[in-house]
């Protein structure tokens, strides 16, 4: 046996599953806030079931990445690559479910890909979606969750906003042929990054024709706040798709009050399934530049997956717990190795200590006690090695005096204190 | 696509999830409690990593259930059938990690073995183990922590304790030999469930001696309380594995007040790697018979897996998260369709709503809003079915009152109040 991990795989050592499950426990603490309800779904599918989501049309290299397992019935199994395609296959198993279906689901996803820095085989996705609902109400209580999830996590981050269909309708009016669109929306996506002479070069490889270019170019140089935009281009859409795009992004908008979200009629998110709204959120300090969250409204792509006549309106989003984790890290969060407030030290008398420990756990105070029987002075090296801010001594003087002695590892500071004085100071 | 689970693999709706949130919140709660942090291994681990713990002497069928996969560089990989390999793994990964080292860890295993009634092919596994400490304080940790879950989940339940080594020892002086131990132990463990008569049968199908048979019988009558029993067993105990057993025991009882855990002397868990002290925690009212934890020291396991030459003094338990949420059902638990605490209907005044909807939700309560632009009457069925206690309507006559309408699903009384006095009223 090699003692290490799988390619692409990792542990978490206590200090970051500590941060990680502070993280979640504030994402659940806001989705519930919000109403959605938790859903959980196995990590081992069929293998026709995930395959499916490409038969409906997605153009991704994930298809590839699926990790493939039977089990000894020989049945083609593999491990779910994100929670869209289970909670597809769970509305479809339970039509009788209540709409709007309001879910969350936090989990483990598997990905059978290359290796990059903060590239991984096997990470967690943070998914709220909601199914059933076409109203606009639903994108702004997904964009509200997203903004308090921010506000929870302390985190200085905003979202760009966008709408799949004002986009696609603006290059239609601006002449950009059918057969062209995905590719000009894939270099359009890029403008944040490789800037307006960027997207110039490559639409003109692409072979488009300079006027077209300039009217799509045209697009991007409008200015002014949000209302002045949706104004100018009020003038601009022509084609229905354009004008019904814009009507639903100005609906969007006037449900939000919003110096935390930007207009960025760039914003594509791929050619992928999304249908409508389309958002990604990210630090304002740019000290993380991958976004933090992104998602939007994929009306059509549940019914193809199922490939009935019914309609599943739906619009989600999803967080990443690495790179929220990663943000997290840089502001000095995810080096407590310990959880315990206090270490209770026996200096003999272990009955009595646990009596202590138990009084001090009983009050809700975590609290640790030495069970190896160390000296005074290993257990303050542990002690401080852990980063446990109080440590308890209990020797014979103590037990005389039917008091503990309390010292502050920051300061230094002991003090003989009573049981119930300690609960109230660590309280 | 057949629109199915794999099989063995199950989906947990809003109702079950909720349920079992609260209950992993509530183990993490006495687990942090106490002192262990988490720990988090990968689902999917090298083969070779999974297959070492069957080198070690495990002699159970698992080795077989063990999901087996490739990834596209044909490395041979696995799905972990349990949380003690990882740990291992980690463990021997980690060689500077602070000793002793108390972690938790929760999470899916994976077992490709046959499917009965209440056995799937992945389920959760809720483990704590300390390694480090040979120390009898670590055995009492570990059973008041059990005890505390008990009371945390307000189970009235026991925990049943033995030492390996005190039967095994007493096995010996009542003349068993070696090389029948292991047959011996596994008939013996079923004692409580084919009696005595049961035990005799089949240790006298295994053809050990009349006398040796009444010997080990003669343990089993053995009547009175703990420390009377003891007492007996000071006497019987003759060879030096019984004696350290013994005192073992002793030592675990004595810092324990036990009414809630009880000697059962022919407890041993399998002839499995189990060492020392042994536990096993029931229901008391024995609506569900299988146990809802268990387990035990484990001094050799982590030193034999990874076949150095250092001592690995171990112990823990693992939580059957699937057997805690029957018991919970039972009681009525797991119903709960919704989270929220209030449902807020407009009617017309969707930004007003949003408003309002903010407010709650700023003062840390639950609550939902239709983003369906539904009927009143709907509404009330949605909320009905979702089982939300409060609805909160807000139409013309309310706005002009600055008032909403407060409806308390469950007596249907209505009253016109502030926003304030519903988060007052809610909280």
């Amino acid at each position: 046996m090699k003692l290490m991990n799988a390619k692409g795989m990792r542990d978490f050592p206590p200090e970051e599953k500590i941060l990680r499950n502070k993280i979640v426990s504030k994402l659940v603490e806001v989705f519930e806030i919000y109403g959605f309800v938790p859903l959980e779904t196995p990590i081992v599918e069929r293998f026709d079931v995930l395959a499916a989501k490409f038969a409906a049309g997605e153009t991704s290299d994930v298809m590839k990445e699926i990790f493939k397992l039977k089990d000894q019935g020989d049945r083609d199994l593999g491990l779910r690559f994100d929670l869209t395609v289970p909670f597809a296959r769970f509305v479809g198993m339970n039509p009788n479910i209540k709409m709007p279906f309001k879910r969350y689901q936090i989990g483990e996803v598997f990905r059978d890909g290359p290796i990059k820095l903060g590239r991984y085989r096997e990470f967690w996705q943070c998914d709220v979606d909601v199914v059933g609902s076409e109203n606009m109400m639903s994108d702004a209580e997904i964009i509200k969750l997203s903004l308090d999830v921010f506000k929870i996590l302390d985190m200085d981050a905003y979202l760009e906003v966008n709408n799949r269909k004002l986009l696609q309708g603006l290059l239609i009016d601006c002449g950009v042929d059918k057969s062209m669109m995905e590719k000009v929306i894939i270099i359009i996506d890029k403008l944040n990054k490789i800037e307006k002479v960027g997207v110039k070069n490559e639409l003109k490889e692409l072979g488009l024709d300079e006027k077209i270019i300039n009217n799509i170019i045209d697009i991007f140089n409008i200015k002014g706040n949000d209302y002045e935009i949706f104004e100018i281009l009020e003038k601009k859409a022509s084609c229905d798709l354009a004008i019904e795009g814009l009507g639903e992004l100005k609906k969007l908008f006037s449900y939000i009050d919003g110096e935390k979200i930007i207009l960025n009629l760039s914003l594509a998110r791929g050619f992928s399934y999304y249908t409508g709204t389309l958002f990604e959120g990210y630090l304002r300090d740019s000290s993380i530049k991958s976004s933090i969250c992104g998602g939007g409204r994929f009306d059509n792509l549940i019914g193809m997956y199922l490939g009935n006549d019914k309609k599943y309106p739906a619009i989600g989003i999803s967080f990443g717990l690495d790179v929220i984790s990663e943000a997290m890290k840089l502001k000095g969060f995810g080096k407590k190795k310990s959880v315990s407030k206090v270490y209770i030290v026996p200096i003999g008398y272990e009955k009595e200590c646990f009596d202590i420990v138990e009084q001090i756990r009983d009050s809700g105070i975590n609290a640790d006690i030495d069970i190896m029987g160390r000296s005074i002075s290993k257990n303050m090296k542990y002690a401080d090695a852990m980063g446990i801010p109080y440590v308890v001594l209990v020797g014979e003087e103590e037990m005389k005096l039917e008091k503990v002695k309390l010292r502050d590892m920051k300061s230094g500071k002991e003090e003989l204190v009573s049981v119930d004085e300690v609960v109230e100071k660590l309280k």
